[in-house]
């Protein structure tokens, strides 16, 4: 396999963007592996993962919580992993999320790696060193900043993903076009999602296209000290409604960006905000959700985007160029109850 | 308060060694400030501690568990801490381990400080930068290394240590002693508990010394890949039978240094394993416990400093020189059997 090489502060690994699970045992040490994944994935490539130690764990969000990660550590003492064992996380964004996280915490910090088979985590979540678990409704309240030691891309795992798995993915594919690359929102406007899942060179090239985009902005502010909060782009309200409507990420994004457009109108006279709501129509994801400000403003004051009294808010001034606006938290609740 | 700089590869804080928690306000904002204690501090300074935002705990090694770490998330959530929140831990070896802890998985990290209030925190856990939990009986298997931004000794916190602490404490002085510092030996050899609980300036001094061992090992070594692992003196079987049979964990380490000498006997041909057995009596601590190898076993396989199918056992060859000997699992096996 080929590999591109990730390089950060004081990390780099090699992506492999054409890679093959087959291959697996070459890059590692069978003997001294455990794959993590979840109930799914066992069940639909259990020829493929025959002979690999294995921790399965049930699928779903509602998972991404202190006690699967306490499930897993018994899991990896009955295995008699020590700090020369290495992780690997097998699956979505819950999965890869849970898998940075423990193998950070346990002795420690064992070595892991990430082969993610969804297009969320392959665009998003494996790519970045961020991990961590949700505490009951509040997202990712808990983890670390790490890196893995190998990015493994193989697509043969999208044939198996649900519809609605490509539905949800396609919501930070928009949210990096809307944020940093108005070629990118283009070509998503002359696609469609059937496009894309019939055409495995497209969707090579477009989540390609989409972790270089993450990479370059993790790379350049690794502790989200600037750019790296542009990523966040409709995640505050997206964040708020999430866990607490158990929407699923992808959907609760594209609300979020949805509610952070109508922001930017007013304080950065954005002028494409039903483009983006035609673009995250165009793709299946929702546009529209009702929810009170009320019900979600205990939610946001844990967001990990305030800071003091204000809220560092992401918004548009142009399709592909992003902004920091910190709001004072006073004014944001004015302008969420007016907004839905 | 005087300063004096830790200097780490990535990271340096200040070290308060005339330090007075009273003037804690002068180095952090009060108002942004949680102070993790546990119910004895809380109670003996009730005073002190008036105005301070407050989350305390139950005190004792079996709370250093993840459920207590779940518990202070909880309440973090509930005093709407965030990123800029400032926590600080006051108390012994278990608070100093949980709030690193738990400061630096709060929202992928917020900053920390300690206030040790025991011997064995001042000289060995406030010190390095390792934290984390036990799981079940394993002692530390969670955590991670992270520096706080600061440590205070306020050595007026000793006044109420009770006496069973202060022996607990004096563990990890005879370690330094025994791996590091001859003269420091002879100096314990001349004096007593007593001597040091009455004479201030003399426990100041030994805080100090001890604390500046371990430092220049830690800041030479941070990621235990050598000379760090030194420390781990009498911890290898002192760790796994300390949560076993509840013993403190002085008194553990202190039967684990007799068993590492009678091991360094065989290997180095050490001579003065009686020197060691005698420093023990004389602090009060335990120098035999009856353990089979075969209860321990098992716990001593999931030791961190377990490499494969060998242990990193740490010998000495002199009073003051202590050296890593790599130890087959199934010699070590045989080694122990005839131990005890």
């Amino acid at each position: 396999m080929k590999e591109e090489l990730f390089l950060f502060s004081n990390k780099s690994y090699p992506c492999y963007f054409d890679g093959d699970f087959n291959q697996l045992a070459t890059i590692l040490d069978k003997e001294q592996a455990v794959i993590i994944t979840d109930e799914n994935i066992a069940a639909l490539y259990e020829e493929r993962l025959d002979g690999w130690k294995k921790i399965v764990i049930s699928p779903g969000e509602n998972n991404k919580q202190q006690f699967t990660v306490d499930s897993i550590i018994q899991q990896l003492i009955k295995l008699k992993a020590d700090r020369q064992t290495f992780i690997v996380g097998l699956g979505g964004g819950v999965i890869t999320d849970l898998t940075g996280y423990v193998a950070s915490v346990y002795m420690r910090g064992v070595k892991f790696g990430f082969i993610p088979t969804s297009i969320l985590a392959m665009v998003d979540a494996a790519v970045g060193g961020k991990n961590g678990v949700d505490v009951g409704i509040y997202k990712n309240l808990v983890g670390v900043i790490r890196h893995p030691e190998f990015l493994l891309f193989d697509y043969s795992f999208l044939q198996s993903l649900p519809i609605e798995e490509w539905v949800n993915g396609f919501a930070e594919i928009i949210k990096h076009a809307c944020i940093k690359d108005k070629e990118l929102f283009k070509e998503l406007q002359e696609n469609s999602l059937s496009y894309y899942q019939s055409n495995k060179e497209a969707i090579a090239s477009l989540i390609r296209r989409n972790v270089e985009i993450k990479y370059k902005i993790v790379a350049s502010d690794e502790f989200e000290t600037g750019d790296r909060k542009l990523l966040n782009f409709g995640h505050t309200i997206g964040h708020a409604i999430e866990n607490k409507h158990s929407l699923a990420h992808g959907h609760a994004v594209s609300v979020g960006m949805v509610a952070a457009c109508k922001i930017s109108e007013q304080f950065e006279d954005f002028q494409y905000t039903n483009e983006v709501i035609q673009l995250i129509s165009q793709y299946k994801l929702t546009t529209h959700f009702d929810y009170t400000h009320k019900e979600i403003w205990d939610i946001l004051l844990m967001d990990k985007k305030k800071s003091g009294n204000m809220m560092n808010f992401i918004l548009l001034k142009d399709i592909g160029n992003a902004l920091i606006q910190k709001i004072p938290l006073t004014e944001l609740e004015n302008i969420l109850e007016k907004l839905n």
